[in-house]
C-alpha cells in the first residue's frame, strides 16, 4: 500500500531557448521570441512526488523537511536567481526547454532519494505551460 | 524516456444538462438546477496534456504553440461563448455534461495530434468540479 | 479603529450583452461575441466586504456566518445556474455587463447589511476580468 | 471507455504530530514544532477521483452532488473544526500525518462508493504539502 | 508619489472561538462549532502592503528581504504551529477571531516598520473568509 | 457612483536589480542575488484598474477589449520576452524593482485612458512580492 508525497518549491531564472549546434536562423525559426539573445525569465514552480510506503513509526512516506531540504540543495542554490545558459553546467550545451529542465532536475533529486521510492516532478513554466516526467 | 507536456485554455459557454430522450420530469429529477430551460454557463478550463518522446532537435515534446493554436482551432473557436446546446453540432444530441464535453473534446484534439504522442485532457467546469479522459 | 471582513461565494449563470433599445447591428459592434442571442455563461465569484468597528463580546465586526447567509438569499439564490437575462427582474431591461450586475448585487446586499457598516463588492466575470464597487 | 470525475472538498482541523508508543524525545526529534502539545492547524483540502464508464442516461459517471454529499457525510462531518487527535476515533492512536489521514479517508469513502468506480484522493495540508492515494 | 509594497506569509495555528468573560451557553450561541473546547485549526495567509516613497538609491520602497525578516519575527515565530489559545500572550484573554488577529498582527508589525510608512494588513483563515486593518 | 473595472495581463522578463551610479560592491550589498549580472528572471502579472462612471449605452465603464489592446501594445510588446536592462529604453539607466516597473507602466498606461477614468496598477513579481501604484 503506497501513498504519494508531494512538496512544492520556487526558483527564478533567466533563460534563451537556443540550440548551440543549430544556425541562428533556424533557432530564430524555432524558437521565436524565446530565442531573445538578452534572455527572458520565469517565476519556475516545482512540485516532487514521492510514492512508497508508510513508515509505521513516523507514519511518513518521507519526511517533507528532508525532501524540502534536497530540493533546496540540488534546485535551488543551482538555479533560483541564474541565467540558466550562463550559469549552469547542467544547460552551457543544453536547451533549457521545461522539457530538458526537467529531465535535469529529476536526475539530480533521483540520486538524493531512496531506492525504494518511486519519484516523479511536474515543473511549471508558466500558470498555462507546464511539463512532467517519472523517468520511464 | 517519455515527458509529458500540458498546455491551458479557457473557454465559456452557456449549457444545460438535459437528455432529449427523457421526460421533463425525469431530466428534472436527474439535474434539477442543471436543468434550467434557460441555461446556466461556465467558465470552462482545459488542461490538455500531451506525453512523448524530447525531439533532441528542438528540446521540445511537442511545440505549445502549435499546440495551443490546435485548442483554439479544435474548442475556443468551437464552444467559446456559444450555447452548448444550441450553437454546436456536438451536443444536439448529446447531453454537455463535463464528462461529455471532456470525450468530445478529446476527440477532436487527437485527430489533429502526432499518433506517437499519448494525450489525456483535464477539463474544469467549476473550480470544484472537474474531470479527466485518456482515451482509453 | 475599522477592520474590514471578506467573504466569497460563487455562482453559475448564463448571460449575452444586449442593450435592448439599440439595434441589432449596434450590440454587435459593441458586444461583439458576447452578443451571441443564444447566451454564454461564466462562473462569477463575489467577494463582499463590510468594515466597521469590533464588537468587544463577540470580537466579530460582522458574523460571516450571517453574511454568507445574506448573500445566499439575496445573490445565489436569484441568480445561479439562471439565464440573467431571462429568468430575473433585475436584467430584463438593464445589460448584464460585470458593471451593472455589480450595482444590482450591492444595492440588494446593501439594504441587508447594518448602517453602521461600510459595504463595498469586488465581482470576478473571469480569472482575468473582474470589477469593483462601493457604492459611491 | 472510462472518464474520471473529481470534486473538491474543505475542513479546518487541529492536530499534532505524534507517536503515543514512541517517548517525548523520540516524538520531538521525529516532528519538531508538528509535535507541539498544544496542537496547531490546516485548512485541508480534499480532491476526490471516482473513475468509471459514462451513463448513456445521465451523461454522469456519478452524479457529483452525491459525491459531495457523501465527502459531507463522512470527512466533513467528522473532521471539520475537530482536534483529530482528541475528537476522532480514527487518530486516537494513529498519528495524523498527511499520509494516515489520506488512507483513513479513502478507506471511509470507498465503502461508499460503487465498486465498479475505480477511487483515488489528493489531501492538501497546506499548498506546498500533499499527499495521494489510491488504495494500491 | 508613493507605491505599495506587499510581501505573503503564512502560518498554521490551532484556536477556538471563546471569550472568556461570557457563559459556555452564550459561547456555543455565539461561535457554534469554531468554539469546539478541542480547539480546530487553519492555514494563516497575511499580506503585508507598505506604502511610502521610492528610494532614489535602491528603487525600492523597503527591502522586502527585510520585510520578510520582520514578518517571521514578529508573526511566524510567535503564532506558526503553535495554538492561539494556550501558546500565546497576545490571545490568553482576548477571542482569536479573524478580526482580533489582524489588530494584534497590525500592532506587533507598525512597531518594527519605519513611521514615514504606511502599513496595512490582510489576514486570510481560510480562502473565503479574511479581514483587513490599516489601523484606523 | 464610480465602479472599478479589472483587467489582468502576463509578461515573462529577465533582469537584474543594478543601479549604474553604484559601485559592484555596494550594488551587491543592496541587492544580493537580484544582482546576479547574468540575469534572472520573472512571470510578472500585471492588473489594471480603471475606475469611472458607467456608459448608459454600453453598460460598460472602458471596454475591456479595448484595455486589453492598451496593455498589449504599452507594456506586453515592449517587455514581454525580453530582458529588461538590455532590451529596453526605460530601464537602461533605471533600476527594474517592481516599484519603478510599476511607475513606469503606470505612466505608459495613463496617457491611453480616457482622463475621466482613474487608473492604477498591481504588479505581481512574484506570487509573494507585488507593488501597486496609482499616481499620487
Amino acid at each position: 500500500m503506497k501513498v504519494s508525497v508531494f512538496r512544492k518549491a520556487h526558483f527564478n531564472a533567466a533563460h534563451r531557448l537556443h540550440n548551440p549546434s543549430l544556425s541562428e536562423e533556424r533557432n530564430l525559426e524555432l524558437f521565436g521570441l524565446c530565442n531573445n539573445p538578452s534572455y527572458h525569465g520565469h517565476n519556475y514552480m516545482l512540485e516532487v512526488k514521492v510514492k512508497g510506503e508508510i513508515d509505521p513509526e513516523t507514519g511518513y512516506v518521507m519526511d517533507t523537511k528532508v525532501l524540502k531540504d534536497i530540493i533546496r540543495q540540488e534546485v535551488q542554490e543551482k538555479f533560483d536567481h541564474r541565467n540558466l545558459n550562463l550559469d549552469t553546467e547542467e544547460f552551457r550545451n543544453l536547451n533549457p526547454t521545461a522539457e530538458n529542465i526537467a529531465v535535469v532536475i529529476w536526475n539530480a533529486l533521483r540520486k538524493r532519494i531512496d531506492k525504494n521510492l518511486d519519484m516523479s516532478i511536474r515543473l511549471y513554466e508558466t500558470e498555462n505551460n507546464f511539463v512532467e516526467f517519472d523517468g520511464k
